[in-house]
C-alpha cells in the first residue's frame, strides 16, 4: 500500500533526510511512503518546459493519484490552521475517495488557537475577530472541512500536545498515525471511502 | 453551468446576503452560483445523526461534485494564506479535473507577506522563519499547489490590491473572474482539465 506523506515537513532544513526517516517508519508498519520530493521515474514530455514550481505541484498531484491513501502533518503552520499546500493535497486526495489521515503536534482546538493568536470579541453566541469575521467553533482540529474528510473517509486524526521545540523533529506521533493507518488499510484494502464518495444530494435548480 | 462559490465569504457578518450578491454576479454573467451555505434539496438519510458540522462538510463536498467549476476567494485570511477550507474546497475540485478559478484582494507576493508577517531570517539563497523552516519563494499568489492548481485546470487567477478596509465588501474582483471564468466555461464546455488528470507518472518501485 502506497501512501502520500503530505506536510511541511518539505520546508525544514534538512527535508531529504525528513523524508526518509518517515519512509523508514511507513516501512516498518508494511506501508510504502511516498515524499512530495520523490522524483518519479518519467514525467510527461509536457513538463518539461515549465517552472519549476508548476512540475513540483503536477508531481505532487501525480503522486497522489498514485497512492492508496494519505497521511497529513496538520500541526499549524504561521497560524492557526495547517499548511496550506498540505490542505490541498488532503482534499485532492479526499475527491479521489481514499482515506485520510491526520497528525497534529497540538491538542489545543481550532477556535481556542485561533483566538489566541488573533484579536477577538463576542458577539451574541458567536467569536469574531478585528475584521468582524467569525471564529468557527465546532470543538474541531482545524477548519471542519478538515477534519470532516478525515473521518468521513474512513481516516484517523492523532493529536498530542509535543513542547514547542519538538514539533518539528518528535516522530511518536506521526508513526502512531501510520500504525492506525496500516491498521484501516489492512481492513478496507485501500478501496477508499465507501460513504460518501458516491453520494449525489439533490441540488435546487438554477 | 453550475460554480462552486469557495471562500471565507461564510465568516461574515451576514454570510446569507453575502451569498446571494456573489449569486446575482454569476448570474449576470450566465453562471449559476451554489453557496456552501445553500442547503441540498434532499440529504442522505444517513447524514441526519452526524453533528453539524459534518453535516456541513459533506453536504459541501456533495456541492462541489455537482459543480462544473469553482471560484476561491483567495484572500489572505488570519495570516500569509488563504482559508485552509477554501483551499481543501479548491484541491477536491483539482482532483475532479474540472477548472478552478480564484481571486485575491491582495497583489503582494506569498514570499512577501509571509516574511512580512513572520521573522525570517537568510540561510543562504532561502529565507527561514523562527523555526528554521524555509519560506517558499517561487514569486506565486500563494503556496504552490494553489497556483500551480488553477493554472493547470485552465482557470485564471485575479489579483488585485484593494485597501484593507474594502477587502471583505468590494466585489469588482469577484466580478472579474466571474467574467473569466464565463468565458473558459463557454469555450470548454465545462469538460474539465485537459493536460493532467489522465495523466499517470511512472513511481519508483516501493
Amino acid at each position: 500500500m502506497r501512501v502520500y506523506l503530505a506536510g511541511p515537513d518539505v520546508f525544514l532544513p534538512d527535508p531529504v533526510a525528513r523524508g526518509v526517516a518517515l519512509k523508514a517508519i511507513c516501512a516498518r508498519h508494511g506501508l510504502t511512503g511516498v515524499f512530495p520530493l520523490d522524483v518519479p521515474a518519467v514525467q510527461p514530455a509536457s513538463w518539461a518546459g515549465l517552472p519549476e514550481w508548476r512540475r513540483i505541484a503536477l508531481c505532487n498531484e501525480a503522486h497522489i493519484r498514485a497512492c492508496d491513501a494519505l497521511i497529513a502533518n496538520l500541526t499549524p503552520f504561521r497560524g492557526p490552521s495547517a499548511d496550506v499546500g498540505t490542505v490541498f493535497e488532503l482534499g485532492f486526495m479526499r475527491a479521489l475517495g481514499r482515506p485520510v489521515f491526520g497528525w497534529s503536534a497540538t491538542a489545543e482546538p481550532f477556535a481556542d488557537r485561533t483566538r489566541r493568536l488573533y484579536p477577538t470579541h463576542r458577539d451574541g453566541s458567536v467569536w469574531r475577530d478585528a475584521e468582524e469575521l467569525t471564529v468557527e467553533s465546532f470543538g474541531c482540529n482545524d477548519n471542519l472541512m478538515i477534519d470532516g474528510a478525515v473521518l468521513a473517509s474512513g481516516g484517523t486524526l492523532e493529536v498530542d500536545d509535543l513542547p514547542p521545540e519538538r514539533r518539528w523533529t518528535d516522530l511518536g506521533l506521526f508513526e502512531r498515525c501510520v500504525v492506525r493507518a496500516a491498521a484501516v488499510l489492512a481492513t478496507r484494502g485501500g478501496e477508499g471511502d465507501i460513504s460518501v464518495s458516491d453520494v449525489h444530494i439533490a441540488e435546487e435548480g438554477p
